[in-house]
């Protein structure tokens, strides 16, 4: 090594390694969950460790809505749904005397909260299909630069959870293929998965529609998004969504709600290291705090006692984590 | 540059990009085939070109039975299929008397290659379901160490066309991710993909059966394959397969017959460089001719039809293979 510029470039990088390897989860606080995580990782990156993972196995897997961003007061999905039906009833008057439409247009956050399910299928139904996979998206990450969260008055891709944005940085450098096996939509979490996670589109499995193959009048091969589910990636879902996209069990999985039971299990199923994660919401102050009662994240004392017998990992957003969003100080 | 050594690896190194850059397809004669997945690879994968695609975007998709190995006489999952069906009948020896398994078991091979689609799914159904994911992929394995085709008393496995693996490698050498797009069982082909085209399980989008989880007696999380069809990834079942997996288009695409239509269709319909590429069978001696008339990976009229006008790449095996097989002179 001649050149001094040589020498300096070498030596800043020799300290931000050691910076990154001193603390690469800034925003965890010292605990049984960092340390777990930093654990699994060392195991299964070094090839002289006897847990070691070869790379193309080393698969993460996150679900989406209260693991990776907030989903109070509901799903940012049912969200955008929601806004768009005003576009639909704009265009078809006829609608707003039509239930479930009724009661979104009238704003009544009471009533919108107390939707049933098959209320929000014919909501995404309705607002979801009729378009191509890529005039959806265009339509979505619109939607995105522009919607509010209505109390952290922020967009939602503000919303996501630094801790868990590290970790994702943390496994990607230590050759983690990071995954989304979320109930959200496969097509709407893709709108944005890369630019907010460094998620790829390759990487989000979800819950999809079926899409039907047609052609646009220049002739060039289209699909159109149908409104007929073809997998509902949410409990037992969640296996089945992995096995079709991705093949092999994850490593580690980071979950947080009685939907991703069925998930942690099939994980921890599988040989050697694995590592089983549940955000948990105890901060009001900075986020929200809910659990067994909540309708959107529920997480049930059936699952917290499951947690402990498995020895899965809960993570506690008031305690483990020093910051929540890249935004708090 | 100082020490011998280096210079002496440097000139190493030098030589062999010389001697990659020269011919990265040695089993492909000078043509228009060749030359076009030479000019794909130079535009996309280099910076300065206006036909540019950035590495996550570069996404090639390869139909297997036919395209990358021999479909002749029939599929090697129906050999796989109908070897397993003689297990099931020693099990339950009554169904030796039901069909199809009875036309099966007779080892009639002119009736069974006139057993219809209805007949294939009920063995299909009896023979890859009721296991583990896991469970039916070990049998595929073992299966594959010892079956040999009938033709060129060869295991599958060395059946897989050079030229191909070759257009795979140079593919992956320029960033690109190389997937298969196969009508055949998602589950049947991760079982040999990696170890026979280095493709990893989580770039095969196949035909797939739906799987329910379950407990297995120990405790452990696992998915059963069940006797029903999530999804036919074929014809207009590729596009949407492509979408639920890969989640964008492919630049080029590589395909045999009217079964890939729609893909290449799709992959045409994308903004900039696109390379639509079909293998034509017309070697009898190497391989097989059969085109329009044959059952087994139909090349219709119609297709050479529609290759002609959209200008799609029609691959000659007979003028633009030099080897078909690696086993070759």
């Amino acid at each position: 090594m001649k050149s001094p510029m040589m020498k300096r470039l070498f030596v800043l990088l020799l300290f931000t390694n050691i910076a990154l390897a001193a603390d690469p989860l800034p925003s965890w606080n010292e605990g049984p969950a960092k340390q777990a995580i930093l654990q699994l990782v060392r195991d299964t990156a070094d090839s002289s460790n006897p847990k070691f993972v070869p790379s193309e196995q080393r698969i993460a897997a996150f679900d989406q809505d209260g693991t990776t961003w907030v989903e109070q007061p509901i799903y940012t999905q049912v969200m955008f749904a929601l806004d768009r039906v005003k576009a639909v009833v704009e265009k078809d008057p006829t609608l707003a005397a039509v239930e479930p439409f009724k009661t979104v247009v009238s704003g009544d956050w009471a009533a919108i909260a107390k939707l049933t399910l098959p209320d929000l299928e014919k909501i995404v139904g309705a607002t979801h299909s009729g378009m191509t996979v890529e005039q959806f998206q265009a339509m979505v990450r619109d939607w995105m630069t522009t919607a509010k969260h209505p109390r952290f008055k922020r967009s939602y891709m503000d919303l996501a959870y630094q801790p868990m944005l590290e970790v994702m940085e943390l496994l990607r450098a230590n050759g983690y293929k990071t995954y989304f096996v979320t109930g959200g939509g496969q097509d709407f979490v893709r709108a944005y998965s890369k630019e907010v996670y460094g998620i790829p589109v390759n990487q989000v499995v979800g819950s999809a529609g079926e899409t039907k193959f047609a052609y646009a009048p220049d002739g060039k091969g289209v699909l159109i998004k149908q409104p007929k589910i073809l997998l509902v990636d949410d409990k037992a879902g969640k296996p089945e969504g992995i096995n079709l996209v991705i093949g092999q069990r994850p490593i580690i999985t980071f979950g947080n709600s009685d939907g991703d039971r069925q998930m942690l299990e099939y994980t921890q199923g599988g040989d050697g290291a694995r590592l089983m994660l549940l955000v948990h919401h105890d901060d009001a102050v900075r986020e929200y705090a809910y659990g067994a009662e909540s309708k959107i994240g529920t997480f049930s004392d059936a699952l917290a006692a499951e947690a402990k017998q498995r020895g899965w990992i809960v993570i506690s957003m008031k305690n483990d984590w020093n910051r929540v969003f890249a935004f708090d100080k």
